[in-house]
């Protein structure tokens, strides 16, 4: 364990004496290091402790740290270790000790002041922590929060006390720095600040409704990524939401989405149908519709559309998680000689979307079987498909890792991560290749001898759920979305009624601004703000929008034939001639 | 009635009377005259009668036209009737008979020889009919089918016979040639020959699949009316396509919308969904995310979304009746002064789509309310509307027709019938101004005064659902599109190998054409054969696909830098640097 683990780890067992020393009636649950830093989950009685209790106890957490005690272990008869739970009461200790395997040797760590030999608090761990508490460094409470006992609902539900560590002081400020801005990022406020999208009651819980803003923002990222696999050779396609359950049941999707897959039924007749929770299924029979030969493989289908998957109303929030999920999903028809150029062709298509949206660090999980018998196919063909993938990988100078047994059990994949401004990573897109629904649904070409084949299918994701997606862009842009996505992308700010006819002009050339990167014929969006308002206000109010362009025109302005161009950038003077060029070019 | 009427529902007689005949023991029951013919439903008994009997009655029918028999009508009492039908064994006119009220003048009609005298059918008829068989001109027997005795399923089925007739053999002739290319142009078959679309029993009937083709026309026809509206000011949102049930119980279409509607269930957590079969009430709640002011007035959404309707599987038949209907739906928010003008603007929009697609011919039913009080809102309102939609109509030099009492409940509206090739007239695009919903959510925003003002909705699809207007576009074209809509709009056939390089350079030039109208920065989407098949061969095949420009390079073309330019209106030689100026201004 990294130093800074242990270190998390023994500030929990401070939080713990601290709180004890405070709430002497508290019941302990567990108290567990986590990334970047520790909680504890306290049993507190009839007591209510919330955040505003949190200086008190970190004030007292300080004090201890300050006395440098020891972290000392000592090994505990089983039936001591019992006997100490019940004596002090710890009701949720004992059921830990007697859920131990009997022949486990049982630890105890003693917070204990090396001068006067007091053990301030005595806990069963299995460690490590660190040696004495003058390796504690950084350190904060951060908030409480309500935790299930054993994460059961039916049980007791304890106070968790989170806490942040680092190494230096330099580590904390970045991280709580980081915290803060993720707050202002957060994209449910941006969402409505910026007028993105909305929910209804009337509706329900994680369905969105997108408004004219976030409709303009979710169909330039599905164009971007369609428009990189039309050029790769892919066709859009269209398939309806519902199918009859026939088709799950055939693919296997019905026994492995259970509970998440919504059903439908018809009032008519009784037939069951279920919404689409992905597309494989239906652009298999789309493949299936007509005899195919080798000469048309690889047969590449795209579409952006909308599945639906029954999450828990609790585990809804923001895009994050949504019940109508739309995919820019694709399905590659290929021989399995094919298989690596057409991953080759994807693993480009996910750089190069990544790169256009500023998160240019991506890295790649290459996930293959293992040696048990949970994965169909056969072997040979999974041992060629994992060494195709991992060229691609290569190919494509990747920052990859391998993992074993990390497939699914239909075939080996790769799964990508990417990292926002914020340094979070988040798992976006997805290659997997598929033996076996080619199997399930028959499908099959005619190959060169006249016989027939069996393709492989190969599912790709570059955006994923666009929702998703939109959730960790918004963040990682605070809202300042990059001019060729911006709901408005330019707003035009006059001074006066005096400039009007300059201003025509203005609009005439924005009218004439196409761009043609990275979407193809995106026209320019603009908007004309003449309302009675002084300049100071329509600036600010621009600014509140995160409009990427702002043009301001003044008498002088129109006099000179410029504008004067406001940007996050600064602002500068751009004569009328030039300003469609300057837009042009704009990133 | 006029004469070719009277004419047809005459034939229904002579029809009977041929039936008669030749099958003495059958039974009778009704025989109208019907758009383009007639037809008479018959009871058999056990006697099969078939298409291939026709020729048989129809010989017999063209005997009894040759005598010319009169159709002479005489009053009955209704004894005499009841009497003269049971002595018969004519049980379905003794039901009709015991059904018409006490008070009613019971006529019969006779097909009489006025030289003989003799009555060849007597029928209990209304008429009118024409004056004797003289005035009979061309007809032809069509075909049979099942019907069930007044429509009812637990009743009877019968043999219907179709027949049709018209005032000249050229007016038959025409409607025949007409039938013929309509079954040519039939849009399943052609859906399947040009590859456009296909069923998968496993997904289920009414929920077509569209394959690249097919998607590519979808998303042109699409993009060709939200692009109309977006220059309209029209704004694109994006709504999920189920809804929990409260939101149509508050909208009122639970109740209207009954068993078409798809029910959803979660089976997590047991709660009540449906999936929209409209998207009106999702868009209103995105107007009602925010406070709105007279200033944004009005608000134009609008969406290209699919809607699921559990139509019977009985009349489910390739996209002219689906599950799966997209819409490209739109609803304007505006204040009553703003009707017209929004209304005039939507008018426009439809007749420019409708000239676009080669569909001129646009008549317009205005639907108004009548003193019933079947309807909802206020009188004044409504008269208000209706004065304002007459008024757009006008304005727009529209073919229109004003019915009292075809109002929706909820307000006046106009339904578009456009003509096809084939003369036949289809319910198209629709505006309807809708009181009831602005009121049943409370939408609102606030006027000059400061004051709460209640917004009047208009719904408008200017495509209606897009699957059913392709049905109609396939057939209406013959699967010829034109060029900015076909799926593939170009296709280069080779002659032989050796101008390889040549055709490079018209690829070079392909891939540089971008169509700008109807559709802004449509690409060109282009083919190329270069299989070893004869050019005849590669002729042929393209000419099946029915793609609208076919090159052609020899030898000789890339000697003299030209192209070979093969279209339905002939073939002509195009140099190579006029070829892009020729693809973009070609129709």
């Amino acid at each position: 364990m990294e130093q800074v683990e242990k270190m998390r780890h023994t500030l929990s067992h401070v939080l713990a004496a601290a709180v004890q020393e405070l709430y002497p009636t508290t019941t302990f649950g567990v108290g567990p290091a986590i990334e970047d830093g520790f909680y504890y989950d306290i049993d507190f009685g009839d007591t209510k402790v919330s955040d505003a209790d949190l200086k008190k106890i970190e004030k007292k957490m300080r004090g201890i740290v300050a006395r440098k005690c020891e972290m000392a272990k000592r090994e505990v008869a089983r039936e001591e270790a019992l006997e100490w739970a019940k004596q002090n009461g710890q009701k949720y200790k004992v059921e830990l000790i007697e859920e131990l395997p009997e022949e486990e040797t049982i630890t105890f760590y003693d917070l204990k002041d090396p001068r006067s030999g007091e053990v301030l608090f005595a806990d069963l761990c299995k460690g490590p922590h660190v040696k004495d508490l003058g390796e504690v460094k950084a350190f904060q409470l951060m908030r409480t929060s309500g935790a299930y006992w054993r994460g059961d609902e039916k049980r007791e539900m304890l106070t968790r006390i989170y806490g942040v560590a680092f190494e230096t002081e330099e580590e904390l400020e970045a991280y709580l720095a980081r915290q803060e801005e993720a707050k202002k990022r957060d994209h449910r406020k941006l969402g409505k600040e910026l007028d993105l999208f909305c929910f209804s009651e009337l509706v329900g819980a994680g369905l969105p409704l997108f408004t004219p803003r976030g409709t303009i923002l979710r169909e330039e990222m599905s164009e971007l990524s369609l428009g990189l696999r039309g050029k790769a050779g892919f066709k859009k396609v269209w398939t309806p939401h519902i199918t009859k359950v026939d088709l799950y049941k055939k693919s296997g999707h019905y026994s492995k989405f259970g509970e998440e897959l919504f059903m439908v039924h018809s009032q008519v007749n009784g037939e069951e149908f279920a919404m689409k929770p992905m597309n494989c299924p239906h652009h298999a029979q789309i493949f299936a519709s007509k005899p195919r030969t080798y000469r048309e493989m690889p047969v590449r289908y795209m579409e952006a559309t909308t599945d639906y998957r029954d999450e828990k109303t609790g585990e809804l929030g923001g895009l994050s998680r949504v019940r109508s999920l739309t995919q820019d999903d694709s399905h590659v028809f290929c021989r399995k000689e094919q298989i690596k150029d057409e991953i080759r062709q994807l693993v480009e298509i996910v750089r190069k979307l990544y790169s256009t949206v500023g998160m240019d660090k991506l890295r790649a999980r290459l996930s293959y079987r293992d040696d048990s018998d949970k994965y169909l196919g056969d072997p040979e063909l999974w041992r060629m498909a994992q060494e195709q993938i991992k060229q691609a990988a290569m190919d494509n100078g990747l920052d990859y890792f391998e993992q074993e047994g990390e497939a699914a059990f239909y075939g080996p994949k790769i799964d990508f991560m990417a990292e926002d401004a914020l340094g979070r990573e988040h798992q976006v897109a997805t290659v997997q290749i598929d033996f076996v629904q080619p199997e399930r649904f028959g499908l099959e070409f005619v190959n060169e001898k006249g016989e027939k084949e069996r393709p492989v299918m190969i599912h790709h994701a570059t955006l994923g759920s666009i929702e998703r997606f939109l959730s960790v862009f918004i963040e990682h842009t605070g809202g300042w979305f990059p001019l060729w996505c911006a709901p408005e992308m330019v707003r035009v700010l006059t001074v006066n009624d005096k400039t009007e006819e300059y201003v025509g002009e203005v609009e005439e050339v924005l009218r004439g601004v196409v761009l043609n990167e990275p979407v193809q014929g995106n026209e320019l969006r603009y908007e004309i703000d003449r309302s009675d308002d002084s300049l100071g206000k329509k600036i600010k109010r621009a600014t509140e929008m995160k409009i990427p362009v702002v043009l301001i025109i003044g008498e002088k302005d129109a006099a000179e034939r410029v504008v004067s161009v406001r940007t996050r950038e600064g602002e500068e003077k751009v004569k009328l001639d030039e300003l469609r060029g300057w837009l042009e070019r704009k990133d």
